[in-house]
């Protein structure tokens, strides 16, 4: 029962409060797969990289468990760069560069292996490339998650609204709701943006925490208080790669299951945001992870 | 088991996005005693008017069992008003006036069978008023929140100060933390809140939930999702009068019974918000309250 998942591995460089990064290993596709990889054994990435792709990041992908064997390495390019700056509150960023190159000409390739998969995480890309994917697998996948941006709402409104058709779990913050939908309101927008047949909804409201719409209930989780956000970079790609990893190693997607899947999700969120890139991401110990869970279960239970 | 209530009785003058009212009842005493009337049948209510308040106003708070005799009517004065319009969005206010008339040299009188209250709550006041009040008990309440307002930290800093120290709970929003604290992280701002002493701090977060700390322990809980909401005045006066409502009617106030009455504070608020004023805030059934506790736990049970 494995998992497959695109987006982008790349590098990033990353200023904050706390601190600078030269290009560190980044990418949406990278944060998902290594949070992914703490709960799922057959992680299986498809992304693209150029020629001057650090071995080592590749290695670390590989030393989780992880199948690159859906990795292209483009000779004669370069890989996908992107560099931002957060503003002392950490809520807003600029980004200062944003260089396509390998990913400009991406066209996907799913390994015999992966089109076999029962579950399917689309990482933010262009939805004619997240539709490739999906449409280059053998089967239709028991769960797809969709995760997206603005920038395709903004780019790519049609291929992105026939994309949202084709999956099961739509994953966007607060922002893109209401992007997408035109109302203000969270439910009113998650109502709207489900009325075309999406059964779930995932909204991330960043340090407010995430909200799951679906079977017409909801379920709320807060953020994990924390002293501190050292690097809010990746805090949803891991989220999501908690949250799919999550589901897909428990073979469960019944409503139920997904609630605990957003608390694992908050959990890698809050790893991430402990540390610059995907530090904190990989290798953590299943007793850190259910330490945290515990925490989560503490900062919401009441028996009234 | 008493509750005895100091705040506002007064006209408000609201407009929002949905329709616009004449001079309402309105004040945080006002809101506070019906909420809490719900859940205590001892609630008693310090406040001043002017001769212009409406006898059916004083006869509502008294038809749910308020006890008004703290209510002092000044003859040849007229009672506090204030009008405000809210944005589309519904987060942001614009006070059109405030005429503060009798609540100008407002000396709250405490009568006998409030002196004896175990429970007390100051509602948003100038801090001097809340002080007098409970220097006026005969003995030291077992329980006392605090609310209060930017307004107050702008205006009176150190008597604000001051009375923090000499309250068990003070309730105030995330902004009002982050003034009184100079810390933008809520977590830091509550440590530095409470490290002169102050046992627990409730924050408000509005449409993003609450959190109480205290006892080196987080609570958090959601806000109620709601298609619309319709009037948000109120709403956190609601919130302190379900919360002390609960903890005094039940009369047991360690951390995991204010959890509790941090959920029944939210299900006010929950109603609250629904209807113009103070319109939709006493008379809930038993029922109804138990019906949204139980909405409560929906939007935040997993068992992971």
């Amino acid at each position: 029962m494995s998992l497959t998942i695109v987006g982008t591995v790349a590098f990033d460089a990353i200023e904050t409060p706390f601190g600078k990064t030269d290009k560190i290993m980044g990418g949406a596709g990278s944060y998902i797969a290594l949070t992914a990889s703490n709960f799922q054994k057959k992680t299986q990435l498809i992304s693209v990289v150029g020629e001057d792709y650090p071995k080592e990041y590749l290695d670390l992908l590989e030393s989780q468990g992880i199948d690159i064997q859906g990795i292209q390495i483009k000779k004669g390019e370069k890989t996908f760069f992107w560099s931002g700056k957060y503003k002392q509150n950490m809520n807003e960023r600029e980004t200062l560069t944003t260089e396509l190159n390998s990913l400009e000409s991406f066209d996907p390739i799913v390994p015999e292996e992966y089109a076999e998969s029962e579950y399917l995480l689309l990482g933010n890309l262009s939805p004619t490339v997240q539709r490739k994917v999906l449409e280059r697998m053998h089967k239709r996948p028991k769960l797809i998650m969709l995760d997206t941006m603005n920038f395709w709402m903004d780019n790519q409104w049609e291929a992105l609204n026939d994309l949202i058709q084709m999956v099961d779990v739509l994953c966007i913050n607060d922002e893109e709701a209401r992007q997408l939908s035109g109302e203000y309101n969270l439910v009113v927008a998650a109502e709207k943006i489900q009325s075309s047949g999406l059964k779930y909804l995932i909204i991330k409201k960043g340090k407010h925490g995430a909200m799951l719409f679906g079977e017409e209930k909801i379920f709320a989780v807060p953020a994990l208080p924390t002293r501190q956000v050292f690097d809010p970079t990746g805090a949803g790609d891991s989220f999501a790669g908690g949250f799919m990893g999550y589901i897909s190693a428990t073979q469960n997607i019944s409503f139920e299951q997904m609630k605990n899947a957003m608390v694992a999700g908050s959990v890698c969120s809050s790893f991430c945001i402990e540390k610059f890139g995907v530090e904190n991401l990989y290798n953590i110990s299943q007793a850190a992870i259910q330490e945290r869970i515990r925490r989560f279960e503490e900062l919401t239970r009441f028996s009234i």
